[in-house]
């Protein structure tokens, strides 16, 4: 089944207009007409090979909305005309401790990314959302149940939201607790705006004077210019949790001093370059953690959706036809986006 | 009261004999009589002006156990004639929420070190238990229950096995659980003993292939050389917990690889120089953590105490005489000793 798609033959190339493949829908597969797909900073570091292994043609994306528009013989829980979300993840090896525990994402034998995994369809390794049609095992298909114009904004759930909802679910933000948030992007944002719905009292930090307003919009209770140390002491020792998305090497000390006896500092990003060696004096005189977080499993990941659906949550964006990918990328290189490219897929026919 | 005791009146000073002087217990107060003082590195770091703000005389000395000899007017709990132990705690503030639980290693206020610590008696701080004396509020001296020819090996328990004890029991070591202990020292030989005692799989990582043997010996279930490559691949992401008693900066990364999904890895020392920075993504694809824990409370240090009398569970020690103090602290930093110094109080009468 051939489908129109964007993606680049190398990494010094620019994206441009394919014709990918999809597989014929097998008994549990589900075949997804795709609407809207996000674009996230994962999207950008495999297309240009700046993480190891990125195999080409390369077509990214997994914030993929979309409706369904045929099922295999033995799905039950789609039917075509559903409206549906693809994250990061299309397989698994289902019988592990973790896929058992539902927590996929920690596959013992390596899920399947929804782009640039191993799988036996061509051409041997997956094909992501930034594409007009998706077929995706019915295991790793979640229901969207948000109205139909706030689509575009829910497909950044599927990656921005889960990897911020499940360690705030993890590490039990909610009344009570008192949860930090360090950098207002597009995962930022997202943690923002979930902590504050869990009921957490919730503190954005950010380094930028300019997004303290932004970041109270938001749904933050108080917002910390984190470059001002004055108001970073005045925290000390106050937090539950910090979840920190920023994925470039910054002192860490700064935050877990801000934790109270058996916190948790939880790093759901990658520097390309290690952060400096955390002083581990602050762990040991309050019992704090320094922990990490991968994305979350599917049925908490419909949990979220459910639950975002509910609450009338969704991401922050800026649409974007599929012609300029590109041009997005750089300006998400710069931060110069609120806070989530989205690619409209239905500009794709015009490629 | 005049107490004899052994300490030093500057950082390049040989310990010595010298007078203190110890309260008239007050109304809370218990009087012990020293019998054994283990000898902790923390005492050589103290005394060596090693770490900032050594106030001298210093007199070091945490682990102790003797006999009551009077109490105060209002204390019922102990009497004339019990063995009792102190630990490295002698106060703390008693009204925040770390004392409310029983944590007062976490005192927000700061708890009272047994030594070096600030005090309103004479010289205004306080002198540990190379004496052959000491006055402890009752909230911080344990009862003891081992057997009298037990004792000497006892005194390391409120150091070494607490410090130990205190994060097993945290992070739920037991039965089911694979629980490894690195380095085999004064801290680590207690945790191999207390892991095994408490039902857990143990294994001990040891850099000396000379300690296999001896860590089998403890009750480890299998012994790991850390330096072995091969030996600590195949012990890839099987360990619930890994509790790291070295206090010398070294590569964390070895450990975190070998832990589970959401498996600690628990440090109690602080290097002088920090340990290389931490590969984060170790964290994040398994979601789990680097943890500190400092001593443990005294509730738990009496839970622990009375397991070790019903376990018949002591350290391994040597006992010396107190004239012998800054030689064993030569063999201790050569890590000369299986596994713990123990300080023969009644030998002071002959200094």
């Amino acid at each position: 089944m051939v489908t129109q798609a964007y993606g680049a033959y190398a990494a010094d190339r620019m994206l441009e207009p394919i014709e990918i493949a999809r597989r014929e829908p097998g008994p549990h597969d589900v075949q997804i007409d795709i609407a809207w797909c996000g674009v996230c900073h994962s999207d950008l570091h495999t297309i240009r090979s700046e993480w190891a292994g990125t195999h080409y043609p390369c077509v990214p994306g997994h914030e993929i909305v979309g409706t369904v528009s045929a099922v295999g013989t033995a799905v039950s829980g789609f039917a075509v005309g559903d409206t549906v979300g693809v994250g990061c993840m299309v397989d698994s090896c289902q019988h592990c401790p973790s896929c058992g525990e539902g927590l996929e994402q920690f596959c013992e034998n390596g899920f399947t990314g929804t782009y640039n995994g191993a799988t036996p369809d061509a051409p041997g390794h997956t094909l992501g959302g930034y594409s007009q049609r998706i077929v995706v095992s019915d295991k790793f298909v979640l229901k969207i149940r948000h109205s139909e114009d706030q689509l575009a904004a829910v497909a950044p759930l599927l990656c921005a939201g889960i990897t911020t909802w499940s360690p705030l679910r993890h590490w039990k933000a909610g009344p009570g607790k008192k949860v930090g948030i360090v950098g207002i992007g597009g995962l930022g944002h997202m943690g923002v705006k979930l902590a504050h719905a869990l009921g957490a009292e919730t503190v954005a930090f950010t380094t930028s004077e300019a997004k303290r307003q932004d970041a109270l919009d938001l749904g933050a209770d108080q917002v910390i210019v984190s470059r001002n140390a004055d108001e970073m002491a005045a925290h000390a020792n106050s937090f539950d949790l910090i979840l920190n998305t920023v994925a470039v090497s910054h002192d860490l000390d700064a935050y877990t001093a801000l934790l109270k006896r058996d916190g948790a500092l939880v790093l759901v990003g990658v520097p390309e370059h290690r952060h400096p060696a955390p002083d581990v004096s602050a762990l040991i005189f309050k019992r704090r953690s320094i922990a990490g977080s991968l994305i979350g499993g599917i049925a908490e990941t419909q949990e979220m959706l459910d639950f975002c659906a509910e609450k009338g949550i969704v991401a922050e964006i800026e649409t974007i036809a599929a012609q300029d990918i590109d041009r997005a990328y750089d300006r998400m290189v710069k931060s110069d986006v609120k806070y989530r490219f989205v690619i409209d897929i239905a500009t794709m026919a015009n490629g």
